[in-house]
């Protein structure tokens, strides 16, 4: 079913309605470096979002929370170089950026969803945000590069993505952006993740089908086990697909909702490829759990361990560290059934068999963790369910890049 | 009160009736690193312990467990190199080293401490300790410190300590070894750590202390937050110093519990201290919280994060990381009254105080970050209960040591 996907350029222009652009406005000092976002939709949009579960949490994703209460949005403004986050003026600036884009578009500051990403504790300046809005406004396009290059912090590639699909006859187009990739462990949304689509569909049902999504994408991403004060994943859909609008679980919510998984675990796999100081990207599948939160919590204790993901660095294949993260996962499992095996395209070596290492081919073992996606499988052999968690190796870089973050 | 115990020599010899010895047997290959150490006590003592709670457990764990369910034991033999965990025969090998222990020393099979630490899943021969067993037996005496080389593994120092206290006119002493310094994160005990007493104490009390201590001392440590498979703290108590036994929870049990939280707490500061890679010491109190368990979750929480531990390895003075931890680990808490301070040798720096971000000396901060050991100081104003968790920063030794454990 998901063949029909077809991959298309426009990240989240792509979808009809929608224009975006990104620029320097100075809130960086570097002015090679984009630091401003704009996704304008035509129409208003049935919106929906999943935020961090940090308590501690960034003045905009307080902001957005009541804007997007009605279910609809219009636009989004986004800052990168400053989190806007543990600031005592935090939500008056967060206003300010959304009134910004009424002045400008003549959008409704309450239909603005607002995101920044960057420093903690740093007062954010409205002045060079109003410096840039001239150019930001005059801009909008077909820019989703740009404004993908806008919202990035220590990611070193843009990420954006975009498909279209059949729904009932009617070609529906999806499209996002989206920026990692320190701090990293979603609960609940990711560091910042902004989609659009064309679809027509009401805002209760695009809430379900985003609430119920994150659990098995986003949530299970981890770079650094560090949950963000400022994680953020917006979908805005324009209706401008000419579908019959969506309005309950029904074939087309169903279809829309495998799209959706598609456009975040792809997400997933771009973040934790390009985790800070990352060179390999780890997905681990827990397989034969007893319930689905057990696979969960398993996979997602294997993809955290600092040991775990130290020794993929190194290309060592110590299944032991592997087996030692199931055990302490709080995932209900019978260690004396376990099963791990790690693939890659160099091929496959089996390292434990009923919770007993095995003796394998070091040789091949040493290529098979060489390549740049490594895939740990876990077989608990105790039930039916499964689940994947994404992330990637500790290396040098994310030590370098985070012992000296703010200068 | 903890005035009058006083710092002596001897490690776990220090108290009466202890010999100890540690040698090289040939289950690590370089032939300098002494693999294979023995305690052993004149009188059969009161003995308690706790062990790790991950699922997976090594094999001395679970033979430790049967030889401890009747209160005492009289030996302890751990070996390095290789954790005997994972394997088919782990516990038959397991048992084949405390018969050892009896063929030589005479002491029943069933009244030895059995540990091992080293890689996971590789087999361990039972041949090079059968023949390092008539140097080890035959050079027992003072040599704590031979024996706390012997179960060292990634440890840059050996870790022993001791002391004496008087106890209703007698003197008592107290002796430990442990090892750390990978796979750091015990729930219910650490790697390694075997504490001697000549205190005379009903298995029952010594085993209430050990279970009640361990909560706010070895649980509060982490290296890594990988929980060992295993884990053990082992405290045997002779009775030589002559002190009416203790059976109930009185004033010289309250006196003993002190000593011991004295031992553990010296012990994690070791251990963070030469943590994996580790250049620095951190210890976050965590003052205010309205319950225990708050400031436990919220201080662990603090030393857990890559993040904080790579910024205080780079003298970054980012307060904001540490209320992006605090936020996400689970404590009740109020966002709006957290203040956050560092504090070394070097001075004070104020970083966050209401939840919100203060401006600080720069210069300062970086001098108070730079040094050995950090103290970073959250006060939650939100009750009167705190704790205090161990851990160390995160550096390119901690990646590199842990890329490739097993050559």
């Amino acid at each position: 079913m998901l063949g029909t996907l077809e991959k298309i350029e426009g990240g989240v222009c792509a979808p009809k309605g929608f224009r975006a652009n990104g620029v320097h406005c100075g809130i960086r000092k570097n002015k090679k470096k984009r630091d401003l976002a704009l996704i304008v939709s035509d129409t208003r949009c049935s919106a929906a979002a999943v935020y961090t579960q940090n308590l501690v949490k960034g003045a905009p994703v307080i902001v957005t929370k009541k804007h997007l209460a009605d279910g609809y949005a219009q636009a989004v403004i986004v800052n990168s170089g400053n989190a806007n986050t543990c600031n005592k003026d935090g939500e008056e600036m967060a206003e300010a950026m959304c009134s910004l884009v009424q002045e400008y578009t003549g959008i409704s500051a309450s239909d603005v969803i607002v995101g920044s990403t960057g420093v903690i504790g740093q007062k954010l300046s409205i002045d060079p945000i109003k410096e840039g809005m001239p150019s930001l406004f005059e801009g909008l396009g077909d820019n989703s590069g740009a404004a993908a290059e806008a919202i990035m912090t220590t990611d070193t590639v843009k990420k954006e993505l975009s498909y279209k699909f059949i729904l009932r006859g009617k070609e529906v187009r999806i499209g996002a952006i989206g920026k990692g990739v320190g701090m990293i462990c979603p609960n609940m949304a990711t560091m910042l993740l902004f989609i659009t689509t064309d679809l027509a569909i009401s805002p209760e049902m695009l809430q379900k089908a985003v609430s119920d999504e994150v659990v098995d994408s986003l949530n299970m991403l981890s770079v650094d086990r560090d949950t963000s004060t400022n994680d953020m994943m917006c979908v805005l859909a324009s209706g401008l697909a000419g579908n019959k609008p969506i309005t309950f679980a029904n074939a087309e919510y169903k279809r829309f909702t495998e799209v959706l998984h598609t456009v975040t675990t792809n997400y997933c796999r771009m973040l934790a490829a390009d985790g800070e100081g990352a060179t390999k990207l780890i997905e681990c599948r827990v397989k034969g759990a007893k319930t689905k939160e057990d696979a969960r919590l398993a996979a997602k204790s294997v993809v955290n361990s600092n040991l775990v993901k130290a020794m993929i660095f190194g290309a060592d294949a110590n299944g032991g560290r592997v087996m030692c993260a199931l055990g302490y996962s709080g995932a209900n499992l019978d260690v004396n059934k376990i099963g791990v095996s790690f693939c890659s395209s160099a091929g496959t070596v089996e390292a434990y068999k009923n919770g007993c290492a095995l003796v394998f081919d070091e040789t091949l073992a040493k290529q098979v963790l060489s390549r740049k996606e490594i895939h740990i499988v876990v077989n608990l052999h105790d039930g039916k369910e499964e689940a994947v968690a994404y992330g990637c190796d500790l290396t040098y870089d994310y030590v370098k890049i985070n012992g000296d973050y703010r200068s």
